[in-house]
């Protein structure tokens, strides 16, 4: 059961767009209204059929609002919500469904003020290297994560509303501190695209580059699929997650350097420790994911 | 039409079990004869319908036998070169599946002597994460590349007829040096499995490593799936073309280093150049395949 009786989002591309579709397709009965920075955008969403209203001037948006969610690139935060303030009714909830947790709640605690008590941080944990509206779809969040950053100073009222809407989008709900929501993200997200964005780059600018990509197979094309993300995003994400990220990638590379010592001293039995290691837990990993979706599936 | 009329396959996992099914599925009329180090793998195969005869004794195996085609591990080239050597009839041709050329033809050439001249060596471009004779099937190569790294030494005969049994398992026919051969696949495979590897060793090593994985969704596993690969195999593949290996995962250690420097600057504009001309690369190269594949369908 959703509480909002009209829910305006803040960008309605991939993660905005679904989040619209999703409550549509559960029977949500209150209305969603959307907002864009680029006008187009918001067409394009209204005539796949997103929205309910295009939104018009913003007073007219927020009127009645009860719930706004910001679906935009992170680094927008502060100047979205500064742009938003002077219209927000008294009772609005805010949550948002940033990749990074400490600079949002750090933005909006800025510009919110004591008004941050209303802002609960939020999560999805779905995605797809394609974005825009036209990238969204209603299941989108089905058996997926949203974590929940909650804030001190959030009422368990608001909280649970959100999470209500989670779950009408089909998702299951965690909780982290926006730090360790930024710590686990760093490592099992954030670098990964980073170093996907790496090799491709690499590849894309060595003189043998043309070579490369005609014998370029299947496990290239998976491993460097998110490297087709949004740069703009993933650089807003990689600069608001800077500390963690960091530390994750120093990590990695003194890993790169072992392994690299192993290789020039053809120590095989080395790698194969590393190579078994990995396996293992990768095996581990996708075992337990799948039962946990086989017994979804099967509720 | 393939000119031999007696196969034999030693290694009858993911890819000598996929080219004796791909045979039998395109109505081969010879006959198909495995050898494995491991018998119970030779049964298991036999069970499973992939082959004719599972051997006998290597006298009987190799007798009247016109193509020998290796299909195991590169490090074992040699020590499987040598003990099949005195039962290898005068004119048969020998081929491998390998992922490495230049060591593995080091190898024929210090075993065969001037019979290296009907040592054809190949590598077909196709895999999977999975292996052994469960994971083999018909369709393995289907419009994929198979890369023939012909030797001065062999005739056009000879290097014709091992063309045409990878055109009838569906392959499309590609020529490179054993070097050249080995300097692509450093760069678009090798360097992504040391990645991947890398990556989830790293993860699985961590002291956080349970919270971690329990956060690592799509992205991760996409990045990831190649680390499930045989530690095996890839530690010998890592070892016979360590040099080339070295090479590339030196140069993209270097790129790391640019983009830690522009994180730890908060260089926006320099990740946000890096994160575009990669997503436009991939975004190529995707779409050339894709053209390609729909290509290949249409015909």
């Amino acid at each position: 059961m959703i509480a909002f009786k009209k829910i305006v989002i803040c960008g309605v591309g991939l993660i905005g767009g679904s989040v619209a579709l999703a409550l549509r397709k559960a029977g949500y009965s209150g209305r969603v209204v959307g907002l864009e920075r680029n006008s187009d955008v918001l067409v394009r969403a209204h005539k796949l059929g997103i929205l309910d209203d295009a939104g018009s001037s913003l007073g007219e948006t927020f009127k009645d609002a009860d719930l706004l969610m910001l679906a935009v690139p992170v680094a927008q935060t502060a100047k979205v919500l500064e742009s938003f303030l002077p219209y927000l009714p008294d009772n609005i909830v805010i949550t948002d469904t940033g990749s990074t947790k400490s600079d949002v709640v750090a933005m909006a605690r800025n510009v919110l003020g004591d008004r941050v008590a209303r802002f609960v941080p939020a999560h999805p944990i779905a995605g797809s290297e394609s974005n825009g509206p036209e990238a969204a779809f209603a299941t989108l969040f089905e058996g997926k994560k949203t974590v929940i950053a909650q804030l001190p100073e959030n009422s368990e009222t608001d909280v649970a509303q959100v999470a209500a809407l989670w779950e009408t989008c089909g998702a299951i709900i965690h909780y982290l501190t926006p730090a360790g929501h930024d710590r686990v993200f760093a490592t099992v997200s954030h670098l990964p695209h980073l170093l996907a964005y790496g090799l491709v780059d690499y590849v894309a600018n060595h003189p043998l580059s043309e070579l490369f990509f005609q014998y370029a197979a299947s496990g290239f094309r998976d491993f460097t699929r998110i490297a087709e993300s949004s740069p703009e995003m993933w650089r807003d994400i990689s600069l608001a997650n800077r500390t963690h990220l960091l530390e994750g990638l120093d990590a990695y590379m003194e890993e790169l350097f072992r392994m690299r010592a192993l290789l020039a001293d053809s120590n095989g039995a080395g790698l194969d420790a590393i190579f078994a290691n990995a396996r293992q837990a990768r095996m581990n990993w996708r075992c337990a994911i799948e039962s946990v979706e086989t017994g979804n599936k099967n509720k």
